[in-house]
């Protein structure tokens, strides 16, 4: 940690904050430059000493140098993780395919889904029983009758399922159905929620909230890892910019940078990341030429009769062809999507 | 709400949309344009249509016309509501202050500020017992300990108490001990939180988070006075933006916006809002004279040893200057800020 | 246009609406809704028309139906233009790079990189000659110097040559002796300039300022074709957003967007649309798979000592591992990276 | 500027970046911390030295400690700038306010506001003769004719007059007939023009771009000062963010955030700060509270029928009871309005 002196520090604040520093624990080694002093602090501390001394007097700024994550970051694992649950992997060189329906409406909805997406390559089927919507009008999810359909699509195709958890009152409830519990964009700073799922034996998808920086979501990662659950993958889902002709902006950046700061699968949504159907293909075939360990594709039999999400849903067709493109690109940079091993194909 | 077709939309099409919206109950008006067809559909609705309608064939886009919440609305409530507890009052004219250190950390701390704050003309004392933080390696809270010093310093001085709660298995401890539950900027649109703070008799501070858009904060709210609680404030805390020389921009244009479209009470938190203890007092005053129904600030009685925000804190004497300068421009524009009448002097 | 009135517009209010629609050349149908009446005004004109309306009485909002652009649009020409020059082709299923430093610095330094940039396949050369920079303190090009340089690199190698326009009272100089007159982000609104480059006889490349909307972008491109010049590429170079861990956050449905509204070729760059060299292939390749019609990419044979930019720009051999990673991909997806067909090795 | 290091950066590469600072005549401090290595570079320059070192091998970040900027700077110049022309004064303690249409649109309507403007206590005069329009179809001003019209007004009342320049074609023309030039937001790094007017002896006004930080617009002012211009004052005109219930967001942190960096005054643009009459009196009083320099203000006669702008202008009933809420405000705040001295009724 760098503490940055005001100009006109005078040496009194100096000796203060070099004191400070010190009691903290760690070493303070103070510099005199041309214009201002700093004082680099050096030790072991990661928490709360940046705020603990940005109000000390003279002070005009704290840089902190070591990643404020621990169990997240690659300093402490090198090696790329790999979630694995039924068939379904991904991280370490495969990309893993989810795919379904925003919201579970009807098992005829859901079935046809999975047998679809199966066909087309997904190892996971993913579908929304309970349902964070903005307003409070708008359709809240089949709840529990969502989970069980869920679990019989699974029994049926053998598809690993993925749905959203809301509340630390469910976490019971959704771990008896479910394979991996999805920690939505909203609920990413929901730390109640974070340490919930970090005590249940479920791997867990945990989206980027849409205005998270990339601290901010590594350590929404740490609450969970912290809590003994070492399956966590990370999925980017777009952030709020003052784009307007996208649902969000989607920063396929997010792809070289984490793989660069932490072992933990990227997973990208390139339904949210446009909120657009025709945008969706082209921005998963980016997404996995970028390096992506998993995809969420959201896929409905009629998205113009679907319950939500309808103009960001693929078509069966669609998302078939989607999947063609992907595997193209995977084979072509020598990499897995995962159900579909390189040079096969996997809906013959 | 306005269905707007594509340019090479076809008769079918537009035939076929305009089938939906009767479909939907609504009644379809369609009209040539030069260029484009519009299809306006007319009639109660403000669920999921819009959703529903912009997958439609030939669809470019759907452009909502009513305001997607109700009991927030003025259209529904025209005079703005006013919400009191104990001698706070905020809303209709009368601005309340809420102050007190981010978090709770001792006897001597939370009754020491309780008591400067209230001299400089607080009426409710904010303070921490629950600390959603970033980081799962910071300081997390007293928890129920940090509540009962709330409620003794209440007792003490007659301040009414504001804390925050983060989870809905804490809704009956929090209420026991608090007068006013606050939801912070990351659980805004944690829904069962929302939901469970509705069905409880105390009002609730609602934070904005840091990208949520009007309709989105208004649409929260929602989510409580549609369980039955009337008693919301509003409370703008700053947004995401580019800007890195502030914690957040915190955008006072709310406070027009929001009186214009909502009877609900806004508040203003200059201390998350700006991130700075030394722009604080200028953001408050700011505040004041742009018509906010109340200010949360964050005061400390040694910011440089706070175990949590030290750096946006203000000391006594700052926050008594600031009251000073915030009741001066009250005065000047015929507002009143609440426990300080306009030409008394609270301190004497 | 739809002219939305507030709640509570009175009838006059309606009316003298209506009439100002009317006077305005346009056909005005007043829609009776349950709780709004909204005036859809049908015709020609695009110009200021909404903002003439928006400041109408009782006026809550004016949506705007058709686009503000014409000749841009995809409505007016719905096939995919080319821009070509010398070698180098970009739209219509073509990727055309262009790669080079982003000043020139020296012969040796630009010659060198021309032949390596060439033999990896790309077909045009990028270097700065005249250089916005931030600072009136940092190193402002080597002006015509530079473009003298760029010159003799186009006469050995047969790339042509794309360098940056500043001003107005450069356009004969830099005319003289580039191909393609390239648009920085900060002046994608001087439009000035962009009316000088119209209305000369060289295609242009105007990059996306940092925080403009897709209409202000494609009204950008207007002022340009509206001079009479044809020849424009746009060029995505990343937004700015809360992101700090980019330089810039590039965002790739920029793409399938373009594409929808505009027969303009679009073209990605990697370097200032993400500002680390090690993210910059990862976004190449992403752009090649999500249709990109070209690529503009920072190459130097030295970043380490480069007058500019090093941090984002590839060293040779990493510009040539990109470059068939590209291909493979664009191989995959049965698409053309300029200069190097299908099946064919470039650097052979 | 302090150069970190990677976690795992070799010895070799250390001593190379260590090697590296000193040939730049830099000092370099080894700081071996528990888990990097941070160099910190001691000397005096401000320069390019941060884009040189980001790119050495090892090297995982730079941290500027010194503000890029020095005359503009407080360090170089510790009181407070004012600038003064005719009877217009910001700065130092004084707010100034500029008024006015946002087109010169003719004789009447120019005259008529600046009689108004005046009679309420302003003492410039704003009105666009060169108007940078987003669309090309839109009214680009009356250009000489409107500058004729400026220097008629200012002849009759005396008010100094504002107006925007948009080329280093019109310096001279411009320079002619007004007497403080304003470089609009999205000239604010045009380089050239701020050059040019930088070797002009008249004020100039320089808007924020929408998207630039603060560094940025400080750097775009020290371009003029350093061509030996020293007015130069600042104006906040609302940035670029995810909002769409303003036109811009207003951050009025940016008056004490300026006010610690820089000795130039800070004016705010509450009208295109908000793109909306309604909210433009409570920012402009919010902007004096929190210690505005200066407000320039987009008034006009008939706001309905204005060729540009007229959603964010005032009527002038609505300025003279904005001017009188300022007023009260800077009383309260003993503070001082130009033209209007504490305690004085400028309209009696």
């Amino acid at each position: 940690m760098i503490v940055v002196m005001e100009t006109n520090a005078t040496q009194e604040q100096i000796d203060h904050m070099a004191e400070r520093v010190r009691n903290l624990g760690l070493k303070a080694n103070v510099i005199v430059g041309t214009q201002r002093t700093v004082i680099a602090a050096i030790g072991e501390k990661r928490e709360d000493t940046k705020e603990s001394l940005a109000s000390g007097p003279g002070v005009a700024d704290v840089v902190p140098i070591m990643a404020p994550y621990k169990m997240a970051s690659r300093e402490v694992r090198p090696e790329p993780s790999q979630v694995t649950v039924r068939d379904f992997r991904a991280g370490n060189g495969v990309c893993g395919v989810i795919a379904g329906p925003c919201s579970v409406e009807s098992e005829e909805q859901l079935l046809s889904t999975a047998r679809a997406v199966k066909a087309a390559g997904a190892t996971a089927l993913r579908g929304g029983a309970f349902k964070p919507r903005t307003s409070p009008y708008s359709f809240q999810g089949m709840k529990e009758e969502g989970l069980k359909l869920l679990a019989a699509a699974r029994e049926e195709t053998g598809l690993a399922v993925v749905t959203e958890i809301m509340s630390t009152d469910d976490v019971d409830l959704v771990a008896q159905y479910t394979d991996v519990l999805q920690i939505g964009a909203r609920n990413m700073q929901n730390y109640r929620l974070l340490e919930a799922v970090g005590n249940v034996d479920r791997p867990v998808l945990l989206k980027r909230g849409a205005s998270a920086t990339m601290d901010e979501f590594l350590l929404a990662a740490e609450y969970i890892l912290n809590e003994g659950n070492e399956n966590v993958m990370l999925c980017e889902r777009g952030i709020r910019t003052f784009e307007q002709h996208t649902r969000f902006t989607l920063p396929l950046a997010t792809l070289p940078y984490l793989h660069r700061r932490t072992h933990l699968p990227v997973v990208i949504d390139p339904s949210h990341g446009t909120g657009h159907t025709y945008m969706v293909p082209d921005m998963a075939v980016a997404a996995v030429a970028a390096g992506a360990d998993g995809l969420i594709v959201e896929v409905h039999p009629d998205p113009e009769n679907a319950m939500s999400d309808g103009y960001q849903s693929l078509e069966f067709g669609q998302f078939e062809a989607m999947m063609k493109k992907c595997r193209a690109v995977a084979d072509a940079l020598e990499r897995n999507i995962d159900g579909c091993p390189a040079s096969e194909t996997c809906t013959s």
